[in-house]
């Protein structure tokens, strides 16, 4: 069976007893010869910390990045710290040449086998009708050429269908709220397993470039990105709301939900990150 | 200057360069003679993780509780993994006869030197004024004896002023949301510091034991808890709210947000936990 190009671009592979590498690609930064996302290094963390155990599904995963690593191969090496009967929790250092980059642990448990009480008292931020959003996959790899850039790579990954005006906060026009979503997919994929729900939980610009009234737009390092998936998500296409409520001090929240397509929660996402700095 | 019990009952000691050793009391228990509370094992081992930096306060704080420590010697194991201008970022391991009990991983900055963008669209939820609250500390310890138990440790640790009926749930009427919240403070310091707050977003019953409707009241072990801490509080009486709204397959997360006197935002929480198991 031929692989996505997720699937190929957080292939790990296992060197000794806690040890794996795995590939860095450049297609996944935010900026084009930037950083790769933080989402792309947890999923590529999480494939690895996940093989020793029987519990495939990060119920709940935490990553501090401390240096962002170059396209090309790291070091994942990789400590089971218990395994229970629900979840094994495990905990992973993933490094380049010495230098530590991203630090996560995790607790691992099987959705499929998750059973218990169930209540809802979220719903699903009201979008649009996918049919009447934008193809902002296509924006914004025009807003970019427009400008004489390249398109953020890690965007291209996905197909993205957003509200009008989502994006516009690139053109000088944000909506004045720290908001930011839409539907996306998988070109290459019929649906998004639990790993790739941590990209989606960090692949758009930054709920804060949406603010305006003088937050500029430029640089949010993440500090730290918590991610609980609650579910494996259905075929089709997801729905996410992104939203920054609390700027204090510099430091920000981002604050995430995902849904499926069959209207089902499939996961929550917090990260503090740095505000931008004035220029 | 005296220690307040707070402050006596985190103390911990270094053995050598990486070890600490710290004492649990059995004071700090969500139920006499049980697990000794989450937010009170974070605020111990993040003494111990804060003393060989430069960063005094934790701005954003993970724990996965593996198992209870029993009351008396812990060891955390204290690895510093960077120290970078604005932040440390730290893990600790707590363990107790060799047992795996608590992980930590936190980013530790200066919150007297933050600065930067400030932008607020939360609002503390409206409580109705303290002096209307009822005495909950007296409530609970008065709940527990009429029904022949040991008032739960941990919410004697302070004094507690809650809005009418919040903790009826103890009495067979929940309020029908997931919620809870109120004011708090220590009885013996005038204000909470940044690990003081840790223990605040763990002081309460879980606030799914309000949901009713046939959800039971039961254990709740937290999974993991990650508590961002944005401001040192203020002297004078906290005020809280924590919520749960997503309970699937028996996951649930509580979120929690704590203001100050000054009416600024102090911490934001976010756990994942088990939902207690119908009986």
């Amino acid at each position: 069976m031929s692989q996505s190009r997720f699937e190929r671009d957080t292939a790990v592979r296992r060197v000794d007893e806690h040890r794996y590498l795995g590939t860095v690609d450049p297609g996944w930064a935010v900026i084009d010869g930037a950083a790769p996302n933080g989402g792309y290094l947890m999923a590529l963390a999480a494939r690895a910390m996940r093989e020793g155990v029987a519990h495939p599904d990060p119920v709940t995963l935490t990553a501090h990045f401390l240096a962002p690593p170059q396209p090309g191969e790291v070091e994942i090496d990789v400590e089971v710290v218990r395994t229970g009967r629900r979840h094994s929790t495990v905990t992973a250092a993933l490094h380049q040449d010495g230098r530590a980059c991203t630090r996560l642990i995790g607790a691992f448990g099987d959705l499929g086998q998750a059973d218990g009480l169930d209540r809802m008292d979220r719903r699903p931020h009201p979008l649009p009708p996918r049919e009447q959003c934008v193809d902002a996959t296509r924006l914004s790899a025009e807003q970019a050429r427009s400008s004489g850039a390249v398109p953020p790579p890690i965007f291209q990954r996905l197909e993205h269908r957003m509200p009008e005006g989502m994006m516009d906060w690139a053109v000088g026009r944000p909506t004045g709220r720290g908001e930011i979503g839409g539907y996306l997919r998988w070109p290459d994929l019929p649906a998004v397993d639990p790993l790739g729900v941590l990209v989606v939980t960090d692949c758009y610009p930054p709920a804060v470039f949406n603010l305006g009234g003088g937050a500029p737009v430029g640089w949010v390092p993440t500090i730290e990105l918590t991610v609980q998936v609650r579910r494996r998500p259905a075929p089709g296409w997801l729905s996410t709301w992104f939203t920054t409520q609390a700027v204090t001090a510099g430091y920000l929240e981002e604050d995430g939900e995902v849904w499926d397509a069959d209207g089902e929660l499939v996961a929550l996402s917090r990260q503090l990150a740095l505000a931008p700095r004035p220029a």
